[in-house]
Order: C-alpha cells, then structure tokens, then sequence
C-alpha cells in the first residue's frame, strides 16, 4: 500500500523466477534442464501453470555450483547457494524489469539477503518455505513440513526459527528419501520416485509422506502440510489426493504456487517488506530499541 | 491446491462484498449509504479500486443491525452482528456464484462461523483484521493495531487471542475517536475527521495515529501497523504518507485491500481453510488428540 | 474486594443458573425437561447438590432454540445461541435479584458477552469451560479437556485460546460420542450412555474417555482432566472413580459445580472481571496500549 | 471432586490459619502480636472478618523465627521460614481436625513443600501470592504485582516462575517501601505507613503504590493487581478507591481472602492438588513422562 | 568480567566441593563414605578427576542429614537439605578461601539461595542440575532430563520453571528406580546398579535409561540428555556409549564435570552472578519493574 | 563427554582464532592490522589475555573480504563474510591441530555451517554472540544487546532467533554509532572513540552505551549486558565501571572472552556440539520427527 494513486492501469505482472543453482553438464544427476524453453525448467510446470496465466515470467536458471556438483542439502550447501545467488537479485532488482522476483529452491537460500536487496529498490522478493508457511498461517493453526532428508530437516528447522515461526510449526518429518548426491552414496534418494508415481507403480517415497503425513496430523497437531524440498513438490497432488482418499481433510502445499501468489499479493498492495525489518543503510530514522 | 487438473481456463474471479450490517433510514449516523452504486457503499473505493480491477465483484450492503441503530463496538453488539451476517454467507456459499466471500468490517464479526460455512462449499471466506494480520506477518515480526476506541480495542484483542496472533502482535493502540453512538455522546468521535483530513485541515485523529503509531514503533516493536475499525480505514494513506515524512519506513495496511488480496490467493491456490480446523460434520476422519 | 465495610451481614447468595437453550416439545431428543421442578432441569442433580446447599438458586431453562430444534456443536450453533442468551443475561444482571449469574452448558454460549454485560451491573458471570480451566490450574500445570466430538472439539480449541490458556491446555481428546442431532444420524451417539453406566453396564462412551484420559496423562502431559460437553458431565464421577482404580491419582472436573463455586468466590470477594478487559462504554479512563 | 456421596451434611468448614514466623519478644520489630486473641494476630481483620464468617478458623502464629529477629525479604530467609513452618503444616494435616490449612504471608514461604504433604492427607493448602495468582487469572489477561521492595521482588518472581504464572505476570513493580529489618536501617520503610494512611495523612507507601500501579496499567498491561508482601496488604481497600478516583476501573486484590475464598472452593469441591503434580512417593502409577 | 586489571597472575583455582547432605553411620544405605580420602567420598571420581586436574579442592561432606536418614527425593527433603547446606555456604563464601563452590547433588538442594550468599562476597556458586541445563543449552535446543524416580522428578521439573528453562526442556523421563529410602521399600531401587553394569551384567536401570533417551529423542524432540540424580550420574559413560551404540549421535551430560566447568568459565571471566537477578540488601539502585 | 578414559593427559589447549574478514591494504579503514604479533591483531589483548594464559593459540586474519573493502554490517555482507571463512574453519578443523576453533567478530559470521563442518571432526567451534548469550543465561534471565547501529541490530535480532534465544532476549539497543563504510559517510561513526574514551575525553559512544544500557535495565528488563559487534567490545570494561558507578550491579560481556570460555568448556567436556542439532550425513541414525 505504498503509494495512493488509485488511478493506475492495470497491466500483466512481470517477474522473475530464480532457481536456487544450476549444475554442470558433467553433474551425475540434474534435477531440471539447465536449457531449451523455461517451462521445462521449471518442476512440475503443469501444475504451476495457472497460477502463472496472468504473469509475464522469466527463468534464471540459477547460478553455476560451487559447493559441488550436487544438489543442496547440507547448511553449508545451503550458505554458499545462496551468496551465489545474490548477484541475479541485486541486477534484477536493479534493472527495473521486474515486479518481483520469486526465488525457487525448497530451503530459501539466499531469501533473508534478497529481501534486504530487494527492499532498497522496492522490489518484492518471495521464496518458497516462507510463502508456503505464511499462507499454512492463513488456513490453520499449526503447519509440519513433510521433508526429504536428516540434514534438509535442520534448514528448514533453521528457517523456522529465523522466520518467527516455532509457534506454527507442529513439526518436521523425515521421509529419509535425500537427494542423489555424494553422501546419499548407497541408500535409497528420491530419484525416479516422482515417476514411479506418474505411472501408477509403488513409491516408497510416496508411502512415507503419506505415513509421516497422517503422523503429523495424529501425533503432532498439524493442521495444513508443506512441503520441504522442491524436489519433493511433485508430491503436493499424489500426497493431497491419498490423504483425501483415507478421509483426511486437511490442505498440502507447495513453494511455487505459493511464492507465486504471495508475489502477487505483494505486488498488488504496493509492498515487499517492513523497512524496520530490513532497514536500508542507512536508515532515514532508526530505532533506539528492538525486541525480537 | 484441491485439485490438479492443470488444463482450467482462466476466468475472472467473482467475488461478493458483505458489509457488517447495515443501519435504518432513521439511524442518527450512516456511515455509509444502503444504496446507490455498489462503488459508493464502499468506504475509501478510490484507493480500493484497483485490487477489484481483475474482479466481477458485487456487494451485499449487510444485514439490518438489530443491535441498535448505532455502529458497533461492544463484544455484545459484535456477536449479534455476526449471527445477523451469517444467513447471508449462508446463502451465498450456497449458490454456486461466488469463488470467494469477503466479508468487510474491521472486526470481522461471524468471520469464524463463517469459514466453518464456506469450508462446507469449498468456498473461502476472508475478513479484514485476519487478513491484515496475515499479510502483516509477511512482512515484519510483530504488528500494531491502530484502532479506535477502548471497547473496540477490546474486541480486536478478542480476535488477536482467537486467531493464534498473541506472539505477534506488539499491541493494540487507542485513538480514542470512537464511532457516533449514543456511548459516544459528548465525546469526541470519528465523524467529520476523514473529511477534516481530505480538505488538509488538521484532523485530531490523524494526529492521534501518527504519535500511537511512532509509539508503538518505538515503544512496542511494531514493524508493521494495521488498522483496527473500517471507518478508520481511510487513514491507511494519510497515516503512511506521514509517517514516511517523518523518516519511518514501516507498512500501513487496511483490511479491504488485504481481504480481497488474501481472497484471490485462496482462490487461486484452491485452497480455503485447513478442514481440520473447521471440520465437516460428521467428518470422514477425526483426531483423538488436538493440541492448541 | 470492591469496597471495605467490613461489617456486612452474612447472607445466602442468590444465583441463576441459565441453561445453554431450550429445544422445542417436537425435538427428536430434548437433554434435560424444560418443566417440572428445577433439580430435574439440571444435568446430575445428585452430583451438584452440595454445592448448592448454601445458595438460593432460580434456574432459567434457556432461551428457544434458533438454529435448529436439536443441540448445539458447531460454531454457528455455538455463536447464534450464545446471541439468544444474552437478553437473559441483561434481564437477570439489571433485575438486582442475583448475585451472581451462573451459565451452564459446556461450551460457553455467549459467556464472553456476558461478562460484559455483567460488569456494568456489578455482577458476576461464570461458565462451565471458562470455571473449569481456571480451577483446573490451582491443582497442576495443564489440563486436557475430554470432549465428545470432531466439531465440539474445535469450539473448546477457540476457547482455549480465547481465554489465554493455550500454555495451560495438554490437550483435546475425542470421545467421539456426539450428541444426538441430525449430523449424527447413523453414528454412536452419547445418547443412553450415562444411563448404562448407572445400570453397571459396559458404556462405549466412558470407556473412550478412560482410554482417552489415560492417553492425556501418559502422552499429552495432562495433569488434570476436565470435560467438555455438558451432556458428558455425568462422566465426571464414574471417571474419576475408574482412573483411581487404575492407580491414577488425577482430579477431573465438571463444568457446573466450577462455575457455581467460582461465582461463590467472586461474589465473596465482591469481584465480578476487570472493567480493563472488560471495559464500561465509555470508560473513565482508557490506556492508550494493550498489550494481548 | 474426589467422591459422589451426594447426601453430605452441610457443614461450618474448620481452617488453620497459620502465619509465616513468629518473632521473639526482644524483636525491634514485631508486625503482629504473638498472642492475645486470634483476631488481632491477624493483619487487617476488620477486612478479612466476612469471608472467615462461615468459617470455624484457628490461627497458628507461626514457628520462631531461626534466620534472625526480624521479618523475612531474601531468599535465604524465605526458604529457611518455609522448613520450619513444615511441622505444623505435618501436625495439622495428620490431626484430622481441619479441612484446609491456609498459609499466611506474602512470599509463600513453605507452600510448594506443604501441598505435598497436605495431599498425603487430602487436606487442601493455600497460600497467599499463589491464590492471588489464580484469582487474578479468572479477572483479566495479566496481573502486575505490587511489592515492597529489591530483594522481596525476586521472591515474587521466583514464585511467579515456579507456579508457572509468567505468561499472566504483567510485572512486578516495587514500591522501595522495605520491612523494618537491620538491613534497611537508615531506609523509608513501611512503618508506620498504614498508620498514616488511616489517619488520612499522606503516606509515601500509598503514593508510591498509586503511582506504580498506574504504571502497571499504561506501561506494562497489567488489568488486576495483587499484592506482594502480608505487610502490604493493607493496601487493598485505599489503593482501588485511589485508582477508582483516577477512573481506573481495575481489581486490587490481597492474600488472606483470596487464600481463604480458594480453600473453600478447593474443600468444597473434594479437591486438593493433583497427585500428578504432587505425586505421592510411592505413587501407585507413574508416568514415564514430563512435560514442563 | 567484574574488573579489569589485565595483568592478574595465573594461578590454581581453588574450588570447595559441598556435597548436598550427610547420612550418619547408622543410615540403611549410605551413598558415598563420609570419611576417608576426599576423592572416595565423590561419586564416580575416574570420570570426574580430568576435570579437576587443573583445581585445587576441597570436599565437604555435607550438613547432616535432619529430614531423616536416607537419601533425598521428595520436595519437603529437599527444602530441608537446602537449609541445611546454606551455614556451610556461607561460611565458605565469608572465608576467602575459594575461587567458587560447587554445590553437589542432583537436585540443587540451596542453591537458589546459596547464589544470593554467593553474591555478597562475589563467589561465583555453581550446581549441577543448572549447570547441565545451561551446557545443553550449547549443543542442541532442547534437553531432556533422564532421572530415577516419579517424585524426583517433580524436584527436576520445579527446577526447570525456576531456572527459566521450560522453552528448552523437552522432557523429563523416569527410570523408576529410587533411591533406597523407606518410601522405595520392596521396589527396584537403583542399589546395585552401578556394579551391575560394571561387571558387565545387565542392569535394568542402564536399560531404562536407553529406552526413555531413546524416547526422549525420538518422541520428545530432546537433542542431549541430561541426569537428574547423582547418585545416576554413573550412567553417563555408559549410557553415551549404548546411544552411540544404536547409532544415536546425541551428548549424555552429568552434574559434577559441568558445574565444575561453569565454576572455571565464572571464575575466569569474573563474574557470579547478576546483581539485578540476585540484589544486595539493600541495593544501591533498584529497579521499578521487573519482567519475569 | 564422549569417551571416558579417565587417566588423559592433561596439556595445554590449542586454539585457532580466526578473525571475521580482512580488508586490503587499501581499505579506507582497517579494524586491526592484517600482519605483525598475533597479539595486535586481536581488539583489547590486554583485556582478553588473562583467558589466554593457559591456552597454545594461532590467530588467522580471516578471509580477505569479497563484499566490498569496508567492515561489515548488512545481512549480504555478513552472509558472504561467513561463506568466505568457512574453508578456513575447514582446513583448520581436518588438519588436527586445533582443539577449538574461535570464530572473532560480533555477527557470528558463518558460524551455524562451521559448527556443522566442526561436528564432522569432532572439534568445537564458538563464536562471540552465541558465547555471550549462553554465558549470559548462566547470570541472569534476560539480556540485551548493546549494539552499534540499525543494520547491525538485525544482524544480531537474526542470531536471536536462529539460537533460539527470543525468550532470553530483553532487547537489542541501538548506539548509533556505526563502523566507518561508505554508507555511514557523514555520520558518526565508531571511529576514535575507543581512544577518546582511553585518554579519558568524552565519548559519545560510551555515553550512549551509558544510557542504553540503563533503559536496558529499567524498561526492559535486562538483568545481564552483551555486546553486539568486536569493534565495541573495548566497552566492556568503562561501561561496567559507569555503569557501577551509578548503582548498577550488572554484569557486562564481550565475545572473545566468552568464546575463549566457551571453547575451553567444551574441550574439557569433550563435547562439540548435538549430532541431532548438526547431522552427519548421513546419519547414522535419524528422527522421523524434529519439533522446532
């Protein structure tokens, strides 16, 4: 709500979508494309494709890897991802093409930076974990994150806390289904899971976000489900649909729509963030005091 | 994200606008007129004006007050008002016209009831001090409202408990410019202030949410501010123009812009509320164990 | 404590107890007469007596029945009954006959209103769920309410935090013995349970609350158990009776004798709320934050 | 609600009263009388006397004091007064010749210890801060506690902690007003000051307790107030008819009647504590976990 | 941090080691020898000694026990114990002999209270309940506390609320296996045990003790494990290496080694503890308010 | 405590401190010199040596700075600061010559992921907020954050929450005196005042620490003093002393001190830090559920 002009046109939104990095062509495994057209890079672009209709989008494929030539998951991982990715929000946000720009990738990395790049040019930016338990917020008391992986868990326990929200938080559940990587040598990944699914066959991933899913509704008070991993967000439909099959009633999230939306919405009332929040440098005035 | 069927053609959102309730022809104090252009029984539809742009939209005027022929501030008059408004969203849920019910007002009356009808249809119903709630969480730890009198504020910390927001809201902040009521009789009011302030004269309430709102960023950590009443609405510009004078980089937000807003990201998300929280009855499934 | 003559004369206190609604003659099933002699309006005479001994006690069968001819569970039901209550309330606070107002029903239709409306005669208003959670903490540091169903679980959940107990509640279990109303056609209803208990025989609905209780203390950490529904207080003895015998040394409360002996204590203290959370309208004085 | 015999004989309840220490005859300072009528021992009777009328009380004066001749402020002093008012606590409850033993004294001293035994014999114990504590609770959000003085405030808060209150403490405010004791030789104490007050001069305690209790409401968002040491509880009467005569309508309560009010509803009700708070050793049943 | 002289000559610290009570001769079970070399009158001294290499200390036995002449566990024990044990704290502190005291016992018998002493001569005094909870604290967001008994427990979970500690405490967990007291006579006591798992035979507190932290861990969310008892701080290697065992990566802490070590981090940095949480009497400045 | 062989050798304790960044020779402002003794290095060795003397200790300068040749103060930088020390904490930690690692700097830059790196080794690292919070736990029940300017409070409002320390937090006060960097150009700066207050002249930093620190005290309930960024932990010892001067009886931290602390506490213990908080991957062991 940052202006008052009520008279100004309506136009077709313009953003841009950022994926978390991009691997080499020599990587053992790739998640997504790293080329040809944009919606194949995305996951799950049939799913997500509504709610980009009325929005002219782009696609970054994300910056090179430097912390390996493997998908992130590690705290480490997650902090060097996401200093690389600094560099395309600082130009987006620059370059005034964008009215947002909505950071893909499940565990947010680089997403409290960007926000602070972000509001020094007034540019809302959303990312995936906290567009999806803000909008969990709005649907029921407590969310869990149905994640892949031991170590993923702890990012997104960290995100919890650094966004305020431990309050909301039933719990995080472990489908132990990590990425294929170097450390996941010898056990079970989430590779080809997501096709096991579409062709109707039994995925054990599956079987255990459905399973954790029902725990975390039984055992540990959640109301909504999201979801950890983008690599794990093929799981919003199958996972909503066999809850619903078993009488659960109750919503499952993913982090594209939901960054999506939530970039809408921003966009829409003419804000990205408080200013007391993420204050420019320096500031026109300052608080003596701040509670946390 | 009930439902995946990728292939839906985009249409234009239809929305109805509930007001709270309306008063008689005799009533000692309209706010707003219970005819005419649906436009003009908007509070503030310039500035609302462009988040309805993408909406076919209409507005029910609300039911008549049975309370009195006063606006309302008492829990007392909230509650009545609130079971007056509920047949309307009834109704509305029923009839299949509508993807979203918005129901406008500063203390959402029947807002709670009224998810619990709407989940029944699938249908999402939204409210203005829980929408701003929401959308202030997006944006900075901890809200204040800035509100308008001792009994009103009493009713938006009733809200504030009911909807889980106690850990971030930094207070509640009283104008003390009450609505015209017979309680309000000799006392200084609300009416005439939006016009004091339109014309450029000084408006004690203005003045008024300018030195609570400073207070409750320095005081109380407020880093973002809501407002509390809909007949305070129109501050939303003023107050944020000048509070930004002022050197404060801190969001002013209004509930009709962030209802209707909150209403298109459920609707666009296919989403309503978690059916945990608002079950069916009978529901297919229950939990033995709810924490709150 | 509102005044300090000290030298008063000890009389007995006069109360009214008003029942939650009243179904009509034609109703599919009626809980308590609405005629006859008082005690046999009252759920479990035998059980409140006691505490009644040294009152002067009128009971009003509540108002009609609105919003269906059968009882009340979902919040709708909860808000539009609560709405009828309230004249009743008026009529008893501004008759000067009471001492104090003492409403019954579970789930505390209209309470928080009526408090209200009690404070500006000087009286005070208690409640079943509201007496039990405050008198539930003088004896351990959470409670969990055993309730009888899905949607009557998610009021007590609204009342939990309404009153500011979510750090005292453990939890809410479900019976899963609703009361028998149209949306329970076809399921186990609590109906004919108290009387096989009293006959000896095996009753469905106590043994889900021994389970259930059990299941409180063991996993959700309850360290009293107080019950949700009215129409379920007649557990209150055989309950407690069949957890001592399972050697758990636990109170469990029931809604009427809490409220009737908090009235007791407010009156005796010459309290009813604080005119702070419950202010007159006017106020004398105002604050200018609140804190929630 | 320990037992259903619904045909109980209403009678007189029988209390002991029993007062934190006694000090000896050569003491610079004595607040009360150690013998003479057991009215007189009793702070404040004339305020007392109408909730004791229904009552058969005897007053124990307290066991000598061993931690010096002088009334009780630090830690040290509390917890050396608390063991030795043990062994009355163990006679009373064993004699069989009381229903309730009400603790006396701002600071608690020895309740925690005592409720356990007290539940050995099924024998309620009150105290004066923890009542209070409660009683605030069913009145409004949050209570400030009115206190004497440095060290006295830190045994507030360490009962605030341990009875679990900390969500409910607004604050706890000191009024700099200490007991007469060796270590506030050359201080302003709180002699003489009711003294004062009663004589209608000006009495510096009093102002102070006016002026924080103010503060208490504006700044720390306390709607009760309770007192924190037995040698301030005169305060209750003048300081709500100062605060009613500022046009702040707020309860003012003390501890001798909120600790008698709470024994009659803990007898009244067949309770004491929960044994799962309080557990007997050996309990019959464990639980194999806490919750804190 | 208390001063800044930077050229303080390194020195040997010197500790006073207090144990929480003594038994005398004729006690049925005596935990430790009252006599002999100061290292057989520490439990477990192997495991303590690495710690203690770099300290000059001392060993009090102990007070004589006068609550009765077995160990301790039930909250009235400890309050005495408590008392008991404050002459030699104060004798301690007032000597000038020591750098710090060390309070023994698992359940911080005084030592609230001996931190009050502490203060007044500027002698840091450490425990060991606290000091585990503190140390935990570094490693991982919750803890839970593995202890013997269910009335002991109790003892533990007064600590965590006085100590603050509640956010961070996950559980606490019973063994059920008591002291040998006269309560415990023909139960499993922890007698023996100890020897039990030395000699490499199955001991059914070891085995207890693996499958609560297990639960602890699993169920509760605790990230390291703490001991409730001293006289089941034996367990701490042994129930470290069958964790590991099993594959559980979590730390097991004891009382002796941590509250020795926060006695050094004290020392070292020349602090003891707040004068604001633990003021002289008088104090030379107060504050209004306090937040607890 | 991971292992128990009793008979270890007790020698001296090898550190490795390691600075947050280096700027280059040409940087318009340089903290500390990049070459020469170790000891000059390090802000106030004369103040931090004490803690030193039993300690064998290398300094690393730190990374050079990628983020622009200025200190450091925006969550980008502190972001990319911390990506840049890790692969010193890396070497450091593989190389088996450090029993700790101490990472210097006020915002605990790449702190989290090189505890994560630390766990693999089995070497502790500590950094100089998380110290100071924990340290200050051990004191008091709530600290504040003397801190330099309004970017740098939200780098420390972060770390808050992402230690879970939001409840322990009183509040983080702004000195406004930020590092000299371009965006500080024409403001007062921390530069020169630690010398001014040296040669005893008037130092508005100091005296605004004075005055925070006090506010701190009285309004916000700090009862323990941390410092925010190392270049103003010269504070430690003149604001101790002014604030004692004027009756405060506070404890005032710095980071390197508790670091060191810290560092040796956990070496002694044998402990780094919870497997469950920072997972080896994989695990050996995992939790299907992580409460946050």
């Amino acid at each position: 709500m940052g202006g008052s002009e009520a008279s100004r046109i309506r136009k077709r939104l313009r953003f841009l979508l950022v994926n978390a990095f991009s691997l080499s062509e020599r990587a053992a495994y790739r998640p997504r494309p790293r080329s040809g057209p944009k919606e194949e890079q995305l996951y799950n672009y049939a799913e997500v494709a509504p709610v980009l209709e009325d929005v002219d989008w782009e696609l970054h494929p994300g910056a090179p890897a430097t912390h390996g030539d493997w998908p992130v998951e590690l705290r480490e991982e997650f902090a060097i991802t996401g200093v690389n990715r600094l560099p395309i929000v600082r130009e987006a946000c620059a370059s005034g093409r964008y009215d947002a720009v909505v950071l893909l990738g499940g565990g947010d990395p680089g997403f409290w930076e960007a926000r602070e790049i972000g509001h020094r040019h007034g540019v809302p930016v959303t990312a995936c974990a906290h567009a999806q338990m803000h909008i969990a917020g709005m649907l029921g008391a407590r969310f869990s994150v149905i994640d892949i992986s031991e170590v993923h868990n702890m990012r997104m326990a960290d995100l919890v806390r650094l966004y305020g929200m431990t309050e909301r938080c039933a719990s995080i559940r472990n489908l132990d289904h990590p990425l294929p990587r170097p450390a996941a040598a010898g056990r079970n990944t989430l590779l080809g899971e997501q096709e096991k699914a579409a062709r109707g066959e039994a995925s054990s991933m599956l079987e255990a976000a459905v399973a954790e899913s029902v725990a975390a509704i039984e055992e540990d008070g959640a109301e909504v489900l999201i979801l950890g991993c983008s690599a794990a967000y093929w799981l919003q439909g199958p996972l909503q649909r066999r809850l619903a099959a078993l009488g659960w009633d109750v919503p499952v999230l993913e982090g594209y729509r939901c960054a999506i939306e939530m970039a809408k919405t921003l966009v829409n009332l003419r804000l990205d963030v408080s200013g007391l929040a993420f204050p420019h440098d320096p500031p026109k005035r300052f608080r003596r005091r701040k509670r946390v």
